[in-house]
């Protein structure tokens, strides 16, 4: 049905995409090509919510040259007025004969509805090329679009014997320094950065991203000026933190999930405040209340009580885990705490996604099944 | 210094070496080829002590073509008269012209005297080619030689969090069933397994090896009549072990150690009397009493405790971990009780040898550094 030719292009508007990957938030990363008689005639790609989408850049780009041709674009062109005019509009005015989707946009305002709109005026609209690869670009965003639930990801660093602190809570430096690089790169692919009080006053963390301490292959595609901090959410049931902490002398949003709000605060920090269920915060709530304020995809870096809170409700899609070449002896701190867990059947499994070194250690990439 | 050709043939007898992985001990694996004019005239490889060794072989191959021809050996012939005559001296009187030895031979016996024999009567005796290779062949026999102490390795199964079983003990089966095959492997490939009274009676493990269990790749280089089972050491302080239990129902030789020797046992099984230290059997002494009964390599199968204390006693020389893809939470055992570890720099390093998938497992070999 796809040419080899089909096949290169919509590679080449996946390629586009990918380098929208640290600005689009909470848009998805798109690409577009517009090719005509074998020869490219226009690209885009979305790089910032509010500005024009990727079809629009390639539109303008072609100029005239768009009649006749065919748009690559990674995924359904929109139907709907959003902060843009519909792309499917704006395909059909430029005169545009075939229109290739990676994929159906999940988002419930789009759905098939700028397919139909092309079809419906005699373009040839077709979809589902490279589509894994299609959705492999926005987890996030499709997870919400879908569920009305953030994408999360546990990121965790242990020693090989699964160990995140020594009994006495020593942690600094378990894992290395090119996978705390990589960690770096994990808070500036997600839109939320999630951890608990404890860990915030134990381990004086800032959650945030050091641009100078990213990786080089990140710099180079994401320039300083266009850096973004994730929103910090921090699990504050107890009212524990106080504005002097580091966390708040570092630039970047600040959530704060109470039960009860209380205290003065910078502008930049905001209180949330939540119910209880069985006298703790409610969680399943706190992500809802995350995706309808377009929270696509949240890192959990947290330990054992709220990692294993949030593995027990079915919350975690995925688990990024460093493993140091240590060995830190069985008193250290576990990685999840599961008391409901008592038998091996119950155990949550994983399929394994990727598994690789990163500098001395091994980084392991699973989906929760 | 070396041609292209030596490489090649060196090869050859490491490949031809490698054949007798499962049957050599307590001799090491040794391969040997006789080259003349380019082309071979002889192969060998050593089988089982008591047996020729490899030279042998490859002379008795060659016969009259053996005079002039160059004997690519990947350990030093020997030079003293032990079950067998020495080597060096057959492959002069068989008028090979140049010796090419991977290594010298660790072996206190030999050490060097082997080459010196071939120079002094004229024979060009060359070493150090694919000696790295060569060492990989044979770590226990060549430990055994430089310290009078047998390679340890230390085998764990662990969920990803680093759990080898639930709180209660459950623990069948964490790992899946490719990785269990390995583990066949590995206890045919060391010439004893070390447990715990407390792993043989919670897990009622018989410690073998079960040959219709052992992966396809090894089944196919050893045949089911050559199997050898590996000596099963058990440590059984306070005498807990009785005749009834499944590991005694086994075939294959069973070595109690104990500080008192006590009760009735069927003639397989030895009992050894070990002093005490610190109320704790003496673990060195332990190991030191195995490389003089020519144990070479020794594989841990044991719980937390008896790793833990192998690992502070600096007595394992590598870690080979099958890690499944599940979660057990922070109540499930862990792998190494180390009670004097309190503080992250005192942490054991390993350096990762081989990091892989076996089945669904990742599997981690890593030396202790």
């Amino acid at each position: 049905m796809f040419s080899q030719d089909d096949y290169q292009w919509m590679n080449r508007a996946l390629e586009l995409a990918r380098r929208g990957r640290y600005t689009t938030a909470p848009n998805p990363c798109v690409g577009a090509v517009l090719v005509k008689a074998g020869v490219v005639v226009g690209e885009g790609w979305h790089q910032r919510a509010g500005e024009p989408h990727a079809e629009v850049y390639a539109l303008h780009a072609a100029g005239e040259e768009a009649r006749g041709a065919t748009a690559y674009v990674t995924l359904e062109p929109c139907s709907h007025h959003g902060r843009t005019p519909p792309c499917a509009e704006a395909l059909i005015k430029a005169g545009v004969t075939r229109v290739v989707a990676a994929m159906v946009d999940p988002n419930p305002q789009v759905g098939g509805r700028g397919l139909r709109m092309l079809s419906e005026a005699g373009i040839k609209a077709d979809f589902g090329l490279l589509s894994a690869e299609a959705e492999a670009l926005n987890p996030g965003f499709f997870k919400r679009m879908r569920t009305a639930f953030p994408q999360v990801t546990v990121k965790l660093g242990a020693s090989l014997d699964g160990r995140t602190a020594m009994a006495s809570g020593e942690s600094q430096w378990i894992t290395g320094p090119l996978a705390r690089a990589d960690v770096q790169r994990l808070r500036a692919r997600h839109d939320a950065v999630l951890s608990s009080a404890e860990t915030v006053l134990t381990d004086g963390a800032s959650l945030n991203v050091r641009w100078d301490e990213l990786p080089p292959s990140v710099k180079a595609v994401y320039p300083k000026e266009a850096l973004r901090q994730p929103l910090r959410v921090v699990i504050d049931s107890q009212n524990r933190l106080t504005p002097d902490l580091p966390l708040f002398k570092t630039t970047g949003p600040v959530l704060l999930a109470r039960h009860k709000v209380d205290g003065d605060w910078p502008e930049w920090v905001q209180q949330l405040e939540l119910p209880l269920l069985d006298g703790k915060l409610d969680l399943v709530s706190l992500f809802m209340l995350l995706a309808k304020r377009n929270i696509n995809s949240v890192l959990v870096e947290a330990g054992p009580r709220l990692c294993g809170a949030l593995l027990g409700k079915g919350l975690v899609d995925e688990l990024v885990l460093y493993q140091a070449p240590k060995l830190l002896g069985d008193e250290g701190r576990g990685l999840f705490h599961l008391p409901e867990l008592t038998r091996l059947f119950q155990a949550p499994k994983l399929n394994l996604k990727d598994v690789r070194l990163v500098g001395q250690d091994i980084r392991i990439t699973a989906k929760i099944v």
